[in-house]
């Protein structure tokens, strides 16, 4: 048996897309609207607070395409949080004009592929990252991937040294899109149905496909890549919901 | 023909996920809502006398996601039993409000890849096993699977021994899990689209997600496993539902 | 080009999978209630006086599982008369409460990897087979499969001689089960997506799953088998029906 | 490069797959239903007057299974006729009632893997072939396909002499079928999911399996054939579309 | 790692496919019809003064077949500007009355497999590809496509040179078709589920299938092409809709 990579697991992530039905939200009077705008505003308002806290994190995106008309990436300590808050958000009025588009289960994760000696949890950069505040970015991406176990490109199968600098290669490209590009890993397996979620943020959307493109030319991603749907948006800003919902 | 493996088989299982749709919920008076609630208590009432007497077994989980919102898993000794219930459960008052979200039929299974000698059907730790009470524990996680059989990583074409030695190593590494996740395998050859049903239950969710990325390096499920969808929820005590349903 | 198997070909059939919509029905008063059940009872007689001329055969059975609620299995001598009793069926009351779930279009087909020599419509036996009455078995088992083509695993390809090898191996297995397990093969190349349906019935539902299970380590299965859905149910006696269906 | 197959091509074809809502049928008056009934003749009426002159043809048959109640197969001189007939149709009352089911769209096609020398458009028989007027025979089969292109199973990096001389071994299966399959096959590169549409016609149902199964064990089909969904059918004549109807 | 091809990167691309629900359309008054006609116009106009600034473009085409009954292509700088004219489209009145039915995001795209030594965008040519007014054409062909990644075709893993003479290759069949087809790469890696999408214009429907056969045959296809769904129509000129929506 190859060794298992450890990974450093911090905070359960949920990402939520749906869809408004737009003819039955039409069907509201402008009050009945108002008041599940507010309703919606006032959960929003609970997440912030949690954010201000450090006890969580959270953003909203419209979504570009069919595929969903907006999403919500929700960050807690514990998969209980996540569920209420799937939950709560349900039972609101404003659901009742939204059909479920897609959602994600995952943790935030740093994989350890790393030198040995150092102990992760006490270096304040890698706690940072394991519960993280969502960027205000202008664009997300959202894509769930796997790795290969398929014939003669089996990742699983490969030594613990062989992926280790794979990786570390991989890694350098993610590397050369720093302060252009900032990336969340959501570790999935046992939780959804691909092994890894990856989140990208940018204020510049073309560095999405620059960054996952060059990487495509990568042994990992090339040989042992496999890729889920992808979702692109734009940041939806608290004070831009009205304007979005407005009919 | 490879020899075939033997298996032992205990009570039949039903897992079924559902949604539910709050928008019609909700328009149901506060009177008639808590009707349906206590149809549904006194029915997982009668599902506890039957555990009582240990003639089965069953479990309540909410699951995190939009893939379903709550699970039943269900044990008894009979494929007429699981249907009845199943059907009983779909003439309720609270049945109307859900959606059928997803569902897998299976049979409590030990393999058989064991010295031989003994005979396993004499052991109280195997009884206790095929007919197992469902843990209170405060997470779940479900997916089912198959053994590859594709070009050079086919299960199916080595020889029993091969088999069982990779089956006892996979096995160590459930071992180092014990007790902090227990596993439930049920068998669905025959009875639905994978060969095997897994779920795992644990007080810690981050578990769950250890023992199957650390299995997934063994060469059992790095060559010879294929993944379904994993589901992944929270208890669901008889004393939350109220508090669940309410809207 | 490797020489066709000969096949027999018997009886049309038609499996029907259909979901009972409960809420709808549960909205019909009694008497429209008794009604339908009526008048789906007596189209099973019709069907059972064609059963008495032997001019055809059907079997009723639930489904466990959120696949199906119930399953008709039809066979009749023409794909015509299958038509008319599906069109027949769809226009009752009982079917506006009814929702498709999965269909198989076949016919009833012995496959000739027989030695030469004999002619095989001269055997009852075989007639038998071909034109069969279905039994009345407590549990039903239905999949479909292919017989792959996929790189050095390609059926097709094989010559005729070591197919028939395969095949009297693998029918060894099936006959292991005789007694305990009736089989039903219908060949359904160009009449639907695989290229067999396997109907199998028996009083212990635990056998479909140790003869599938035994079935797979046989090379037939193991190399050369890929499989559909697998429907898992109990019978559905006459007498039951209104039973089945009281809300 | 491997050299390319000629091909010449006919009418624009399209495959039009209906499924009857019989609930909301039912609910119109009977008066209703014939003035629907009445327009969906005449729009056939103005299709056989388009076939009357060889402008087009066109088949209507009943679908056996859940996969669709019934199929129309339009071929017109251009891509904007079919686009035509389609809308026309979809703005009739009958199309209230009806689900679409599948749909399929081609150009009607011979492959020109023949010797060179014959300017192929002279040839009346090719002509007849390529704009051909739609036998009424007892029973259709539709199935799309493509040709492989997977590992060493790819047939477009095969020369062109190895493919002329495969086809034409798969041609003679065909041949020995002529009088009692007619085959018509559609192209659909660059128009639909696969390749070809492989539309098959006969007064006997069991030709289309034996067909189709015998040409399975021939190489183009066993190593190179990728087929999709099958659907088979019975003519519905004109004179029986109110029965068909009728409820 | 082998060296990732460079693009250039010009205008946002949403392909948005509609079906027309005619059942609750010709529910409408004929009035309140054309009223909703009239706001679809009227958002035409504005895409159009977009085009006539040569900010932006976008097409309209009827799709044939059940896929989607028209298509939208809308090119914009930002990938905001898509979410706006989606978001605007999407609380019209006309779009209560259309069903989703496909969408796909993208930018246009040049791939710089190409000598050095030229800046690409001071060429006037690449930057009126890069931000084409899209043609008045008959036909429009739509699909999505990826470069194959499996087992030893793997074109992500080929060297740049090798890459660059395919390409170079596979390109000069598409120069035989100039003229005839005019082609609009998009690239989606990042923000669609295939890396790229091919969008085909052409006055001879026919053509689209010559290209892409021919195409097929060519080693970048053959070996590492993967395609999505195909969809192709009919152009709808802003003085037909009127027409085309009629009931």
């Amino acid at each position: 048996m190859s060794e298992a990579a450890q990974t450093l697991d911090g905070w359960y992530c949920l990402h939520d897309f749906r869809t408004v039905d737009w003819t039955t939200w039409k069907m509201l009077s402008s009050d009945e609207r108002q008041t599940a705008i507010h309703e919606f505003l006032s959960l929003i308002e609970k997440w912030n607070t949690t954010q201000d806290k450090k006890e969580g994190s959270h953003a909203l995106y419209t979504i570009v395409g069919q595929k969903a008309d907006f999403m919500m990436m929700i960050l807690r300590p514990t998969m209980e949080e996540l569920n209420e808050i799937e939950t709560e958000f349900n039972k609101t009025k404003f659901a009742e004009f939204l059909i479920p588009a897609h959602s994600y289960v995952s943790v935030v994760e740093l994989s350890n592929y790393l030198p040995a000696g150092e102990d992760p949890y006490q270096n304040p950069q890698i706690l940072a990252r394991l519960y993280p505040i969502l960027p205000k970015a202008k664009h997300v991406c959202f894509y769930p991937m796997d790795k290969r176990r398929q014939g003669n490109d089996n990742w699983y199968m490969l030594p613990m040294e062989e992926r280790r600098n794979l990786m570390r290669s991989h890694g350098m490209i993610g590397r050369k899109y720093a302060g252009k590009v900032k990336q969340i890993i959501t570790g999935s397996v046992g939780f959804d149905d691909y092994e890894w979620g990856v989140t990208l943020f940018s204020d510049d959307v073309l560095q999405f496909k620059k960054l996952v493109y060059e990487m495509r030319f990568d042994e990992v991603s090339a040989r042992y890549g496999e890729f889920g749907s992808f979702f692109v948006g734009n940041i939806l800003e608290e004070e831009n919901i009205s304007t979005f919902l407005h009919v």
